[in-house]
């Protein structure tokens, strides 16, 4: 599946009071020095480690390489300090920086990536300097664990010296300021700790949905690093800052962008995705749930019911999703997946929360509107999706666990029923493998919104320990046990291996061991 | 032939108060700002041209390329503005600039280079920008007439603009401030402009060899820049600083090395050639010919006595190089030369310029010590090398045009015989053929002693005309025209296409057609 939208001549509609206040709300960073605890070179008989206490006086010469591994993931700047050793340098040292987020990353040929995201995500820079001593500045701030130096040439006369690397890590989330989760389980805390750092690594002036590509607000991200940072780092002005980026700059339509650009100004992606639209309602009033705030309430509300208005808009008779509303849908990099039933599952989650804001505005009117709404809703899901002979709800022909999942939170069910459909859900998830820690979140809630805690522990355990495992010091973007090299994108070089859609362990968890209201995944009635 | 010279734990010898004068006499630069004349891409069926106007709206995707022509040869740095058309650009613009002097250059692979200089001369370089638009500095002083952007990525989403590429070209001569030689001869007309413009790209911060590799000032270049500049743009005080920065930082023992650095301070290269150490005394008394400077000659006197003194110490008897001699010396790059019999040559020349320094100085003990050398040096090159029955020299049993060359010039020869064996050379170019603009030089200089000014003006029509012809702008590093795409250094793609030693018609044609003394070539008995 190819998420490729684009639209000739698209100009994004701007709220410049909303934009001016999402700028005020500009968070501080947190900056760390940070070196290398390891060198080794690689070889294809394996590493053969390099004394870091040698290294800034080991020559290298055309064809060396030296690998750096800092012990963990990192996002900053990195600063490579380059000497030489022999005669005065009398041509320019060329070589080629490396950056791997995972030790896998390195044996990948970047020459062999043909997928349809751009190869200029790959992170390897050319460099040639003219001078030496030299302070090099890599140009971008990186995503990294592992940093390899290949020399493509000194001269005759001269080798290159690395003398020192060090990286200035970047972050508005601070990780000394939060405890880790202590429950005497040891794979569940290092789930939780990787979680944390994937969150902080990800809490930058924005909330980004990975540091290693770009480095963006998406929406399906935010609503889930919020969740998280919620509980943990809890930069709650952050996050009302980006739901300010969302609602200050939209489609013409005042559809909300799943993506916000801020660089070089903030500006709507000419992407649109229909849940991810329906998940700005859901974040305000999550936001709203964790600070009372009239004036963000104020400012954002009407942003967030015409996002519930325009979808229902398209939908037949305002509650069935044709089928172009179905692709519009993102809910997993899945291909083939029919996505209709978690579309209008979505809707009726997203209007669920919509007439909570309703409630908190006072607007009455909005809320009998929204009662109305959801009731049809849920109808016409049993309605259009159950199949009461299956058990399963079915979306067109197709049995997925990801309809099964986004009905079952969106509160379709009776608890009875759900719990029921889950605890027979492994004998379905191989229909439309779930291939993104995203959709595991929410195959989670379901879990433990069906009262399914220990199986939900159980996933967690799996599927997050599975990366762990596998390697992990931060949880990637996509991960499906079964295709371990698998991508989204036609190329694990271009995978992003620390993704904010995949640390809701941190919320996952604590909920589990803290009872934290079900609420937060299906809004009761009051 | 490879020149690599390597000493371990070389430290050379500083002088600071020669080096002191030397930061004091740095030139100022003049800038320029130019922009290409023409666009085109290049294709295998022939070059397809590209409106400059329309260039700024054309919109590049992956692989295409786009050739910039700006008319003639540049040095200076680079900045290319740079936009998008399309959606808001969501992933970085990856593309390469490669920048070549001659248009033959963009046809050689960069990949397939593997001569003995190193590959990181090779004008590419990879570029990444996160954000557009944006101005790009490229890193570099460049030199080139062409450049060619490739665009490696963007993303579906978008296309890159190249909206203005300018070049801010650095010199210290200033072009316009020296009339071009007006003689009724259009092509001697073109040489002389070519020479021009060769002195002005080279005439830096330093005399430099050639800007486009290591801009760094060799001895052999200075002698003749030196003397092209006394004929035109009489940059005295910069051959002076040269002058100051070759004598300030030398070999431990005294010698001048063949090559100063001057960044990021000054030192010596610890490569030293036999010839260019002798064309210290060389260039010292033709620079006091040009200007009366008693401090310079008192400063610099010393050093300038040190080098023949060396090197008469080094020789059999003090006059006859042994056979690692002629190798230290470099007269051209010519494989398998023997370069005894110009070894000593260019000792008696030398010699003869530090008599007339002597003379200076009022030093008589040194002049008739020098006296006494030269007629030994006379005396022997004959004894050794002349071989009565053929008419030639004879250096290690070949009879090379470089070795008539440097006896004529070095004056032994009586003018009569010196016009005979010049009369004769066209037999023997073809032993040992000449590889440069360099040894051309000499060998029309030695034409002109000869009294062959015709001969010699045909020379510099054949020779410098037929760089014209091949596409020069500025002259080149090496040319034989029977192998046009040869290269000291096993790769025509390093070689050098702007280079200091080719200047010289701008020297010899004033000379020629102003009757300048032949005593700069030797100086004669006074």
């Amino acid at each position: 599946m190819e998420l490729i939208q684009r639209i000739e001549g698209f100009t994004p509609k701007n709220d410049p009071r909303l934009l001016g206040k999402a700028e005020q709300l500009r968070p501080v960073l947190h900056y760390r020095v940070a070196g290398p605890m390891e060198a080794f070179v690689r070889e294809e008989t394996g590493d053969r480690p390099v004394s870091l206490e040698e290294l800034p006086r080991r020559p290298l010469g055309p064809g060396d390489r030296i690998c750096l591994d800092f012990g963990t993931h990192m996002v900053g700047r990195i600063t490579l300090s380059l000497g030489s050793s022999g005669s005065h340098p009398d041509a320019p040292a060329l070589f080629q920086v490396r950056l791997a987020e995972i030790r896998r990353e390195l044996e990948e040929d970047p020459k062999a990536y043909h997928g349809w995201v751009s190869r200029s995500w790959i992170q390897e820079e050319t460099l040639r300097v003219d001078e030496l001593p030299a302070r090099v500045d890599l140009p971008r701030r990186c995503a990294f664990r592992f940093l390899e130096l290949e020399v493509l040439d000194t001269s005759p006369k001269y080798r290159l010296l690395l003398q020192e690397v060090r990286c200035v890590t970047e972050s508005s989330a601070d990780l000394s300021q939060v405890t880790p989760l202590s429950i005497g389980d040891g794979l569940l805390e290092r789930i939780d700790r990787a979680g944390l750092r994937t969150l902080a690594d990800c809490t930058q002036e924005i909330f980004e949905d990975g540091p290693k590509r770009d480095q963006r607000l998406w929406m399906g991200d935010l609503r889930l690093q919020a969740l998280a940072s919620y509980a943990s780092f809890r930069s709650l002005d952050l996050v009302r800052r980006c739901l300010y980026l969302f609602a200050g700059t939209r489609f013409p339509d005042g559809r909300i962008s799943a993506c916000v650009f801020t660089k070089p100004a903030p500006e709507a992606d000419d992407t649109w995705l229909l849940d991810y639209s329906l998940f700005f309602p859901v974040a305000l009033e999550e936001y709203l749930e964790e600070r009372d705030d009239p004036e963000t309430l104020e400012d954002l509300y009407p942003a967030a019911m015409e996002q519930i208005d325009l979808i229902r808009a398209r939908f037949t008779d305002g509650i069935l999703p044709r089928p172009e509303d179905g692709e519009a849908t993102f809910v997993d990099w899945c291909d083939g997946l029919d996505k209709r039933a978690c579309a209008q599952a979505i809707l009726l989650y997203a209007a669920r929360h919509g007439r909570n804001l309703a409630r908190r505005m006072g607007d009455r009117e909005r809320e009998a509107d929204l009662t109305v709404l959801t009731e049809r809703l849920e109808h016409g899901a049993r309605e259009t999706f159950w199949d009461p002979e299956q058990g399963f709800f079915v979306s067109g022909g197709q049995i997925s666990i990801a309809s099964q999942v986004w009905m079952i939170l969106a509160g379709v069910l009776k608890p009875e029923e759900a719990r029921d459909v889950m605890e027979r859900s492994d004998a379905i998830l191989e229909n439309f493998p779930m291939q993104t820690p995203y959709m595991h979140h929410y195959y989670v809630s379901a879990l433990l919104q069906a009262g399914l805690a220990e199986k939900a522990l159980a996933v967690i355990r799996d599927y997050w320990g599975g990366m762990l495992e596998a390697g992990a010091d931060t949880f990637w973007e996509a991960w499906d046990p079964a295709h371990p090299d698998g991508s989204p994108y036609g190329g694990l070089i271009v995978n992003s291996f620390c993704h904010a859609w995949s640390c809701t362990p941190v919320y996952l968890l604590r909920r589990c061991f803290s009872g934290s209201p079900q609420a937060k995944e299906a809004p009761q009635e009051s």
